[in-house]
Parts: C-alpha cells; sequence; structure tokens
C-alpha cells in the first residue's frame, strides 16, 4: 500500500511543480493571504475531508483526513506566506506582486503538501488513524499564525505533529534532521531612554540620555560575557540605538531596539531577566526615565529526541532512490513557529535539501535572489509520506 | 568735546532705535547679508569716510574715521548677521523673513554704533588718532566673519579693539565686564564609525559599531574627569549619536556628532589630543575604521586685563546717569568669534544689560521670544563713547 | 601703639624660632598632641590670662585676652599637629620622635602665635575688645579638632576669625590672600561590591563584583563630566580598587575608595547625591550588594569677601618692610578645617609665603624634605598684628 | 584469552587498590613526583619490559610492552601528579604530606594501570602489536607533562592513545565518552597597567590606571558577546584586578589576570586576537603602558570520532558485569593535557565514574574532601582492557 502512495506521488509532481510556480507568481504577506488560502480552499473543494477555514488569527487552513480505521492522530504543516521582498531572479513565473516574494519556499511546502493530502485522501481505506493537514498563515511575522491555531483548539487530539523546510545550501534528495533544541527562539526590546534636554555647554542643567544609552550597551554585553552558560547559545544585539540630533544640544530622549536569540527556555529567562535588571538600573544610576518593551516571540524549536530518531530511522532505512542522503544538522540561529506546535506536541521539524543543480553557493532564504531545485518537493511528499505511514499506514 | 558727542548721542537715541527695528524687520542669515550690508553702506553715502565693502569672507564693511591729529588707532565692532529662528513675539517691527531673526541682538549692535560712527565722523576735528568701526557679517556660523577679517590686514595697524553684546538678564543702565578670559571657545567633532554588517544572531560575522561607539561615550567622558586641571572649564558633549537601523541587524557604520568647550589654549589643546588618543584607540580596540573631523572653531576670548581694568574704571567713574551700574560677570559658555580680533589686538568685551522692563525672567539670545530694552542702544553708544574719548579724544 | 607692638615682635623673633624648633623636635601625630598642648599651656601659666585646656575632641587650647576696653571679639588660630612622615631634612632640630614630622609647618604656626599672644597680653591696656588666640589639636586628621572647638560653644562670641598658613612655593615676605572660596572641601569614600564567587569557567554560577566594579569606576567618571557646573571644580577619584584574587576563580567581593574633592556646597550636595545614585543603580544592574560609605569631611573653605578685601587693603597699606608683596592667590585643591570656624564666623584664612632662600623648586607640604624659611615667623606674626590692631586696637 | 586477562585483573582487584592507597599516601606536587616515580619504576624492575626514565620535562615513564606478533601500536596513559591541597577527608590512607594531596584521582589512575600493565606483560604472547604505557608526571600545571613527552618523539610510532579519568558524579560501573571536543582549551594572561601616579585632587597630572583598567574589563566582555560563534563555548574572566591603594592618591599601576576557556581552536585564535587588539586599543586610548603576557596551555581536547565511536561500541557491548553503563557525556568546561597527545595521534579519552557509595553528592576534583569508590579501579582496568584486545589482541 505505502509503495502504492509513493507511486502515486512520484506520478503527481509536475502537478505540485505547476502548484508551485502559481503559488510563486502571486506571492501575499503575513496576514494578507487572501487569496493563496482561497486557492487552497479551492483544491479541496468536493473532496471527501473535512475544511476549516479562517482558523486562528488568519487565514489558517486545517484540513482533516480520517482514515477508515482508528488510530493515531498527527499533524503536518506546510505554512503558505511570502515576505516583503522584491524578486531579482529571471524564473519565467517570478512573482507578480510588486515588493513580494516567496523567498523562504513556503510555496514549495503548501504545494507537496496539497498534493500530499490529495493522495492519502485517496488511501483513506488504509488508514488507521487521521491525519490533519495544517495549512498556516503569517509565519514570517510574529506573532504568528501557528500560535493561534495551537490556541484555537483544534490541534488538541493531535499525538505527533511534522514539518519540513525547504533549506538550499544542500542538494535535493538530502534531509537533514536534528534531536533536541535545533532552531532559536527570540525576543525583541525597544529601550526608551527619556533624559532632560539642555544646551551643549551646560550639562549640569540637562541628563544626558545618549551618556545613559551607551553605559547600556555596555552593560547589555555582560548577559551573554558572564550570565549565560557557555556551552549554551545566547545572543543580544542592539540593532538600532535612534540617538540623532544636533552636535551642541543635549538630546531629551533616544531609543534603543534590539534582537535577542536563546537555544532553551532557561537562557531565555535569564536574558528577559537581565534586560529588566540592566534596564532598571540604569534607570536609577543615571536619573533617567526607562521605558522596556520586551517581547518574546518564537520559543526555541525542540524536536522530541524519541520521535526525531524514530523519523530518522524510518528515512535512512526508506530504501527510497528519491532520499539520497540523512545527516544530522546542526542546531541553527534561525526561528520557527513551529516551536509553537512542538510546545503542546510532540513531534519533529526537518530540512529537506534544494539546492538549484550546477550552482556553487546558493542563496539563502529570505535573499532576493533565492531559488529552489524543484526535486526536492517529490523528496519532501515522499519523505513525510514514509513517516506518515509508519504512524498510521496499515 | 565728550559732553557734546554724549548729548548728541542722547539727541539721537530715536534714530538708533528706528534703524534698530528696520534691521529686525529684514534678518539675514550669516554670509547672505547682502541687504543688511548694503543698508548700512548706503549710510555712510556722502559721508566724510573712507568705507570698504566686501572685506573679509562675505559682506564685512570697514568705516575708518581719521582724527584731524594723529593719534592711536582703535578699533570698534559691531556684528550684523541673524538665526535660522522663527521669531514668537507680538513685536510690530516683527521679523518680515520667514524662519530668520535677529535673536541675538546684532540688529541693536549695528543700530547704535551706525549713529556713533555718524557722531564721531562729526567730531573728527577734535580726535587724536583714528577709529575703524568694523561691522562685521557672519558672527553666528562657523568660521565667522572675524577670522577672515583680521586675515585681511585691514586691522593689522590697530592699538586696542572693543566690543560689546545686549545681555537680556540685566537691565539697561547696567554694563558688565570680564578680565582675562571670559567666553569659552569651542570646536566642533563629528566621529564615523565604520564596521561590518550582519544578521543580529550572527555577531562574529559582523563588526558592530554601535558596541564601539558605546565605548567612545564611556571613555570621552575621562576627559573632563581626568585630564583637564579641575579648576579649569571644559566641556565635551555628545549632541548626536546616529545609529537608528533595524532591531534584528547589525549596522555597518553610525556617526556620532559634538561640541568641545574651554576657557583656554591649554584646555583646548588636552582636550583635542585626547579627542584624538581615544579614538585611535577605539579603532585599534574594536577593529573598527573612525574618521574623526576635529574643528576647533571660535577660540576662548581673552579680554585683555590692563584695558579692562582701564575701561570699568571709565565707565565707573563716568559720571553718566545712562549707566547706573558697573559690574564684574562672571565666565560665559557661549563663544564668539571676537575672540579673533583679541588674539591679535589687545581690547576688551563687555555687556550691555537689556533686560526689557516688567519682566521678571528675561528670554536669552538665540530664543524666538528674545526681547530687548531699546533703552540699551543708548547705553552702548554713550559707553563706547566714553573709552573712545579715552582713547582718542582730545 | 601699634608701632609698639610691632617693634616688641620684631625683638623677639629669635625667641619664634627656638620655639619653632622645639616644637619641631618634638612633633606629635593628631589626637597624641598630649606634650606639645602641655609644652604650650607651661607657656601661659603665670600670665594674666584665661587659659583653657582640653577644648574639643582633643588637647585643644583657648587663650582669651581681655582688653582693658570694650570692643569685638576677634579669633587666632594656630594649628599644632604634625604628620606621620619620616623626616628626610638635615636639619640639626630634626625630628627625635620617629616617624612623625612636622611636615605641614604647624610648629611655625604655634611658634609666631605663642610669641604674638604674649606680646598683646602686654598691651591688654590699649586694647578694645578681646582676642581669643585658638592653639587647635588635630588639624590633618579628620574629623579634626576645629569642628568640635567650634561645637563646644566657646567661640560662639566671635565677630571674627583669622588663620594663616606657611607656604613654602613663594618668598618669605609674600602673603597670599584669596576671596570666596578658597580651598576645597573633600569626602571619603569606600564601596564594599559583595557578589558571589565562583570558578572562572562557569561565571554563570557566580556573579562577578569586578565587572560591576568597572562598570562603577566608568559610571563615576560622568559625575565630574555631565552633572557639576564646568565652572566649578569637582574632582572623584578612585585610589583603590582592591580586587586582587586568583586568575581562574571568580571573586566573592572588592572593595573600592576614593576622595572627592569640591569648592562650594552645591558641588558638594550633587557628587555625593551622585554618588549614591550610581552606587544604587550598580546594585540593580548587576545583582550584587554595595555598600557605599561616603563620609565628607571639610568643608570648602570660604572666606569673607568683606573681611577678605579689607585685610587684603590693610596689608597693602601696612607699610611695612617685613611685608614685601601682598598678592591674590589662586584656589587650591587642598583642605584645612578651618573651614569649619568660618561656617560658624566670619573671617579669612591667608598664606605666609616661606621658601627657603636659595631654592629654585621648594618641597610642599607633607613632604619629608619640607623646610621653611624661618624669617616667614616675623611675617606672619606682625601681619596678624596688623590685623589685631585694625580690628581691637585703639 | 581476553577473558582470562580480564579475570586476572579480578583477581588482582586489591593490589590495584593498595597501590592505590600507597600512592594516596605519599603524594607529590607536579614536576616533584621523584619518589612517585621511583616507586613507579620499581614495580617495573625484572619484568619483560622496556622502561625509559625521565622522559619529557620531568619524572615521565614509558614502559613498552612488545607482543609477539606484529600489529599496530597504541598508548595508554596514566598521569600520577598530585595538588597542592590539604586533605580534609578521614581516611586511614589519607595524604601524609602536609598541603599536597590526591585530589583528582591520579593516584587511581596509576594504580589501576601498573596492575594492566603487568597483566598485558604476562599475556604477550597473544598480542599482536605494541602498547606503550605512559606514566606521566604534572597534568595538573602548565606547560605539563604530555606536550614534552609527545615532543620526545618517544610515541611517534603511535596508531592510536587511549586515556581515562575518575569523575565522582556519576557511580562506579558507569562510562562516559564523548565525541569530537570534549573538553575545554585555555590560556591564563596578565596584563600590567602602567600609569603615571598623583595626588587624587589633581587628576590632570596623573595618568590613572584604574580608570583604564576598568575599560579594559568592560572592553573585554565584548569578545565573548560579539566575536565569538554563539553556537561555541568561550569564557574570559578576569579573576584579579589589584588595584590596592590609598583612597585619595592615584596609582602609578595595577595587575589584572586572567583565565580564558574554548572548546576549539578557531574560539582559541579569536579570544587570543582580541585580547591583544583590546590591550593595544586601551594603551593608545588612555596613553598608559599595557603589557599583556598571554600563555595558551592545554589545548582543547578533541577525541576522535571513529574510535570514540567504536570505544563506545566496544564497551556497551562488552558483556561484563563491572561496566553497567556506556553514555555520552556532554562537553566539559575543564581541561586536560592529554589533548597533546590527541593533536598528535588519533584516539579517546573516557570518564570512569566513581562515586562513593552511599553518597548523594560526591565532592568534585580538587575539593579537599575529594573521594572515590575503590570499585572503579577494577573498571577502568576492564574497560582499558576490552579496548586494548579489540587494537591488539589475538
Amino acid at each position: 500500500m505505502k509503495q502504492k502512495l509513493l507511486d502515486m506521488l512520484e506520478s503527481r509532481k509536475d502537478e505540485m511543480i505547476q502548484i508551485r510556480r502559481h503559488l510563486h507568481q502571486y506571492p501575499e504577506l503575513s496576514f494578507k493571504e487572501e487569496k493563496t488560502a482561497q486557492y487552497i480552499a479551492d483544491f479541496y473543494k468536493g473532496k471527501d475531508v473535512e475544511v476549516q477555514t479562517n482558523v486562528g488569527n488568519g487565514y489558517g487552513i486545517i484540513v482533516t483526513i480520517k482514515g477508515d480505521k482508528p488510530g493515531k492522530v498527527i499533524g503536518l504543516r506546510a505554512d503558505f506566506d511570502a515576505l516583503p521582498i522584491q524578486e531579482e531572479t529571471d524564473a519565467p513565473y517570478k512573482s507578480k506582486n510588486e515588493g513580494v516574494m516567496h523567498a523562504c519556499g513556503h510555496d514549495g511546502h503548501t504545494a507537496y503538501m496539497m498534493i500530499l493530502a490529495d493522495c492519502l485522501i485517496q488511501f483513506k481505506s488504509s488508514i488507521a488513524g487521521t491525519i490533519k493537514i495544517i495549512h498556516q498563515h503569517a509565519e514570517e511575522t510574529p506573532p504568528g499564525g501557528a500560535k493561534s491555531i495551537v490556541e484555537s483548539g483544534i490541534l488538541d487530539d493531535l499525538d505527533a505533529v511534522f514539518g519540513t523546510h525547504l533549506f538550499p545550501t544542500n542538494p535535493a534528495g538530502e534531509i537533514g534532521y536534528r534531536s533536541g533544541y535545533a532552531m532559536s527562539g527570540r525576543a525583541y526590546f525597544k529601550l526608551v531612554i527619556q533624559g532632560v534636554g539642555g544646551h551643549g555647554s551646560s550639562p549640569q542643567n540637562a541628563n544626558d540620555p545618549i551618556v545613559a544609552g551607551a553605559h547600556f550597551v555596555t552593560a547589555v554585553q555582560t548577559i551573554v560575557s558572564r550570565r549565560i552558560n557557555p556551552f549554551e547559545m545566547g545572543v543580544v544585539t542592539i540593532g538600532s540605538f535612534d540617538g540623532k540630533g544636533t552636535f551642541n544640544v543635549i538630546k531629551d530622549s533616544i531609543e534603543i531596539e534590539g534582537d535577542v536569540r536563546y537555544m532553551n527556555d532557561k537562557t531565555a529567562q535569564i536574558i528577559d531577566q537581565q534586560m529588566h535588571r540592566i534596564t532598571n538600573g540604569i534607570q536609577e544610576e543615571f536619573g533617567v526615565t526607562c521605558e522596556l518593551t520586551y517581547i518574546p516571540d518564537y520559543p526555541p524549536l525542540y524536536n522530541d529526541p524519541e520521535i526525531t530518531s524514530e523519523v530518522a530511522s524510518i528515512l535512512e532505512n526508506a530504501n527510497d532512490p528519491a532520499i539520497t542522503k540523512v545527516a544530522e544538522y546542526p542546531m541553527l540561529s534561525g526561528s520557527e513557529d513551529f516551536s509553537y506546535y512542538l510546545e503542546k506536541v510532540p513531534g519533529t521539524f526537518y530540512y529537506i535539501g534544494c539546492k538549484p543543480k550546477g550552482v556553487e553557493n546558493a542563496y539563502f532564504n529570505h535573499h532576493p535572489k533565492f531559488d529552489i531545485d524543484e526535486d526536492a518537493l517529490l523528496v519532501a511528499a515522499k519523505s513525510v509520506a514514509h513517516v506518515v505511514w509508519k504512524y498510521v499506514g496499515e
């Protein structure tokens, strides 16, 4: 039966590519994917499945495929939003939406998942359990779509959840996995330091927020250098120090913004705490008023070790010509809201090599020249099919 | 004879006021005082004096009044440029030039000086020596007009030079003097720190200029706290820290601008040297490229002690009802390009009280509501007349 | 009469020198001047004056000389303690007390004052008023003797108070005065920063007090650079950063000590406030425990302008061959507990040139080779006699 | 044959314990292990092996066991130096050398290795290859003994090298391994900052090294926070800031000492480079003279992945009742000069659980109460025997 499913996927490879190219031409930004969602929903029309639309805080779609026999409930997620980037490739199916581009491969995720779902629907009689296809909106922009889909309760009955991501530095056929913490969590912060403006020649009548801000910047370095376990990953970057003014006038206030990364909850907690501590300290030390906005968004992504190990083993032993290599990948400093599913349900998120053929150094995700080897779509579909069959196949 | 001169000034008080009001309505920015200069030059037309126009790097005017007898050569300076400020007073003679205002009293300086010059011309037969009236352009904007007038050589034969400034915190009738260093010198600096941009989550691949800039700011504090004699005045203000960017992107470069003040050449030298030293240090320390532009402009203003003491004594003993008080004033943190004349020729620069009557707290120079008591014009004219007479009067 | 007094002083010049040499051989430390006090008290035995001993918190002596006629009450102060310095001169009257030396000239102060007092006693019939001779203990070591003498109430009836100090950079015959703030006030501070020790390779399990201390040091620089009026004197020096430890062990705690100087109460207040503010800020910022001990001791010394001007005028017009020059001196960064008298009673404190003859660069006070020109003793005595006579002479 | 070897080891367990207790009573410091080395050399007297003494820069001993047949050449290392610690246990075989203690288990390493070597000698006829027993001196004190032994060339013919370490937080029977970088490399540094001393009230005449030192401390934090890959381990700890002085005197110089840790050569290089860079920057920035001594000592310890994996597999499949658990351990922040062997020859270094029975929280290595479960000696010996047999057993 599984082999029949795999053969069917193989035979529909071109459809995957066509869907992907259609989506690629009409990318939509996070939370604005109205037409994309409509396109997906239309695809399922008349098919023997339950389809829920407008799930969560946007255009999320849940397609529930119930097998004929009872069994486990698993989730398969594909995200479908694009980025505010002007495409710079020469593809004939280049983006037709000015300034918007599928530069992260979500078009590919969605394309293979639609065909895979369609095939699974046709194999319902051989399925013992339920498969929930999660077509997710808004992965790129916090707060993201995943959190709200989890909160909707629609996935409360899942036993496991799986997701994949196209990975352009490795060739099609290669699959990467990582057990445990695999992608970083992150937080955004903004600090407004309100001092007292005045003339540059009379500092005693003012309260200089630039000096206070400089001390904040130097103090913040001690979080990573002294507070975090040296074996753990943590970053605090101040990307913006907005203190532009007139050379001989002491400013009233300045604004600092930054980005925080971590690979586990403990480090997240330490940085959060220390950022507040330092802010309070600077306020006291310099008599300025500090307003700190600190917003953790996507948590670190944690792949369940047991499931990851099982998935790696399934793929290594798949004996599938499409899958040429399965390897452990290092932790990545990027973030993913798939982490919200994994906070709720055990599962794993793995990488699908998609380096364009004949290219030495591929453009990475989010680059205006990002491109993929479309063979990777079938690899993704088949790899997920292998996993699905292990969990709910007959 | 001197009394006749004083009486004549008294009788022309209204003319001074009318001239001042005319100038006040048509203020012009530094280096752009074309019409103001024309107005002044026209005033001297047909009078028995030598008039040189376009002196120095702008519209400077030198009016040379040669007495019938030989004697000392003295300079009297009045500046005539205005400021890029939108006037906010209700005066009927309010500025008619959008965004430009005589908010520093230079209209008054010029008005009294024109009438005083006209009177002195009429007293040439009683004058033993030469008076050079310096109608100076561009005092407000470095490099200013004074330096270029000095460099023109026109004042090479001066024995002494005098200048005054309207002073709105003290009432008309009061005159303030200070011996030795009286007003601060200043320098402007700009530091561009060029690092290497990158993604916020990978600081090791970038070179963060905001962190280097913060260390610059903290290091600069040590110039005033550790390098300068604690009994000497010195200020280093960073008025602008332009590091605005995106929260999760490490910037390529930032730009810092600031203002330096000092009361003597030694302090000026120390700060200059230390600013370069710290810049070089930061460059080495953080591996960034630092480009420092450091431009000392007006030097500290040094009033010759002997001449200042003599002027104070002349005014204290003037027995003139217009002069009600003569007092020593503290050093001021403001700057003045009259200091260039004083580097070349001994002399003194003193303050003419002009607080509007009935006002508790007068607006200070450069405020959009700056205003003067026009009685001060006569005080200024008469005070200078007393001084002139002592030097070249019969 | 005054002339007779001056002549008598002149005739007793050698006695002054002998007394000074005696004291010089037997110096005693602050609060331990038992024998010195006894020596002084013995001197007054049998003389027609009231002598109070053990005044204040040590061996202070007040000698009250009541004139035959009523009049003003004035105080004359001479201090008599020595320093914990091993003398390195070759004088035949070198210190005989190991490690103790009159290296600040208090021996001279006391010597001339004893002879002056003895002479004044003999002129009581010509005196209209009262003279209180203040032989003060413990000037060198805070809290000093002056404060306690003031608090004893013994000087409550003073109309004016005078003091002098030997000044080794200027020749005997020269007298220096300064109106208003003349010598700095000072404070001592100690900061103990308690962190949490640990192994150097695991900073996350410790709380590094050296890092917190370094931030304290850099933050403290901003007090002088940003908080104080740039025209006012202020110094904060960290003289000791005791963080010695083992290279690979994070310390438990460190100890910082420092010295603060200022020339007026406002600056004193600002520094005091900011030191506490920064300490609290560091505590909050780094989560360490900070214990700050901040002890202002001698206040800035403020010479009454009217009295100082009068004294300068008396000395300038003294027509006394012993007084060859009277000059205004700059503010000094040293401190003196004579400031406590001046907080209570108007008066002035002036300097007596005493540079050893034939010396180019004299050793300054507190140097182991400090030396004086003993001619200065007579200058001091006569100068004070001139002042005394103006206030209470017939 | 292997089983016979294992049985022989089992039967000589008590001997191991006796040797260990003897060594424990007579610990000797690094480079001073004269008697220990003699004791070991005596043990091999009369046995059929080649023994080289005084190898390397101290008392190193190499015992070469040549099997009857040709084959691989492997090294087995046991270190034998002790620590400058006063033992605080109640053991009957407590250290008899004042202030010296085997607090790191090297007594145990040596004891099991001597018995194992003796057994292997007896099995020479069954050995195809050569075993070099490395009894190493001076592991605890850089530069250590390992480096010099490698440099002696005696190990040039090794195909693989193995070492173990007693690990008191896990029970006897448990063995821990780690592939790749497993223990940190480290460097020591000392920075002398030479400024110019002076009086605290006149900072302008001095050059304050404490302020420069504080800036060094804050700048150093940026190495870990900004220069190192956030996924890599790096630590820079300043353990000593020796700036003790007098509160009101600016010091001449201060001395800073610290410890650096890293897990790979690239991080080592970055920290080394940045430390020099920052030092040069501080020198320039503050005009002080900086003398930096930076001494990398033990490099990061890198276990060959292939050999480690093979060893793990051998032990997991040993079917030996003494070995109850084999687990992957995390990277450790401690350092080991076994890393020098591994730079030259592939091999692995693994951990032998030795937590005393009945103890909840065992004292860690280098603690004055450090203790071991002596059963661990047999575990160590047998585990190494398994490994040896795989490489050179018949």
